[in-house]
């Protein structure tokens, strides 16, 4: 008992644990097979992956651009510097997704994973944005699904965590964490990629 | 113990169940009367819905329409042919949700459920959404509170799912699937009608 | 057991409840001690903090001014009355948040807690808004990380209710209800500072 009274538990790990200590042969919530697995210590997924934002404005390019701005500079935007960025600036985007930092990606990676969603810039004196999207899944190795993603990306720090809020698929409700660093970046900001460590610490599988 | 062998067990069941066999009179956290109900099984609650979309640019009416394109076209939709819809456009949207597929609502239905949010297209070759809004309930039907939506519409797919992300009111903190399929649509998506299989896994009842 | 029965029970607790009664030495996964505390009746942590936003078409002022309409006015827009505000109008803000209702923000509150995030207008008839948006923590009393809310700002209502979909740092992976009242607004929401009284019902600590 003095475990116990110690160590706190986490949901899952007691759901099993008291399975199996107090009667034999419960079934755990597995009709079609699904089954919750969280732990906020481990992640019960992890992975690495580097977004590439290509704005149109920049490549001018229709068939290299992977996003546009949707929006127009603003009057407060105007009234400060921005050097390719600007307040209030909304831009929509559709990126290819990697497993390695190369661009374009590799053929098998193709239009495997996708970033669907959009990010704008917030801040009046230097660079930060706020981001929701979609990581659309296609893939061998990562499955077929969508994760869900939304925060603000606080640009001025090394690395930034945003929260995924959702999933479905093969990433049916799952929630975590997506820690972001700028892996490179233009200096304007028309081209950057993003690194993404992805946690996943609430998987039903 | 056999039956639960054969039949799905929910967590909360689990811990219920566990409860059963290991202790008698554990109360269960209803202080307000509020318990958790989840299965990642079985939805704790269903429903089906239309959404109603009309574009004010379409109708040109004031009382007709339910939403509008809040960007104008961007140098990369000018650049790609876009016929009714372009790359970048945001559409804020205030729509009658029904539980049938009519339009207008019956009366007992106008204003009982509505979709607040935007979404924006996001793709150069072909129509492609993404929303985030809130469904808003005064309903007999389903009760009154809000839950929040969020998810790539992969309008390619015959069906596509999206994240419920939280509840409040009668869904408070809800999580779920929304399964979207459009049921009706314009050759310009100046009008569409969304069919919605709402599944809430996770219910604070 | 008698305890039990009149106190309330958490999820969390009703766990380790039936940890005691069931089974000594189970080990519960904390590698790096963080454990979930979790009640539907409880908030784990309650706030209360007041956002205020200045858009910059009001103060033409770069810098008091926190927000700015990214949008122009719609067709929509033009064709019904608005003032101040018009359907479809989004705006991005970077808005100080507070203890108190004071601004400017006492000096030890100066960029302790940031607002950063979009609201727009979705209705013809009269205000109301929709937002998505993060909390940004750098704070003593409140720590460091952030939190990530969406949902609609029914202004019709004198309390709304939105999500609190995910957190960050010291708010890692919470869940929980933000209610949003209007503390004091100018005539056309130029200047509006909302009272936001957050609850947050899980807690990973």
């Amino acid at each position: 008992m003095a475990t116990w009274s110690t160590k706190p538990s986490l949901i899952a790990a007691a759901i099993v644990v008291l399975g199996l200590s107090c009667s034999a042969g419960v079934a755990h919530g597995r009709r079609h097979g699904r089954s919750f697995v969280s732990s906020y210590d481990e992640p019960c997924k992890e992975m690495r992956l580097y977004l590439h934002d290509i704005i149109y404005d920049y490549s001018n390019s229709t068939s290299n651009s992977t996003s546009a701005a949707a929006t127009k500079p603003t009057a407060l935007s105007t009234a400060v510097a921005d050097p390719g960025y600007f307040f209030g600036e909304m831009v929509v985007f559709n990126d290819p997704v990697t497993e390695g930092t190369a661009l374009p990606p590799s053929l098998n990676e193709t239009a495997a994973v996708r970033a669907q969603g959009m990010y704008f810039y917030d801040r009046k004196e230097a660079p930060n944005a706020w981001f929701s999207f979609s990581l659309v899944f296609n893939s061998t190795a990562h499955g077929h699904g969508t994760i869900n993603l939304m925060g603000a990306d606080l640009m001025s720090e090394k690395t930034r965590d945003i929260s995924v809020v959702g999933g479905t698929g093969d990433f049916f409700m799952t929630r975590g964490i997506a820690t972001l660093s700028t892996d490179e970046a233009s200096a304007g900001l028309e081209y950057f990629r993003l690194k993404m460590d992805i946690k996943l610490y609430e998987c039903y599988v």
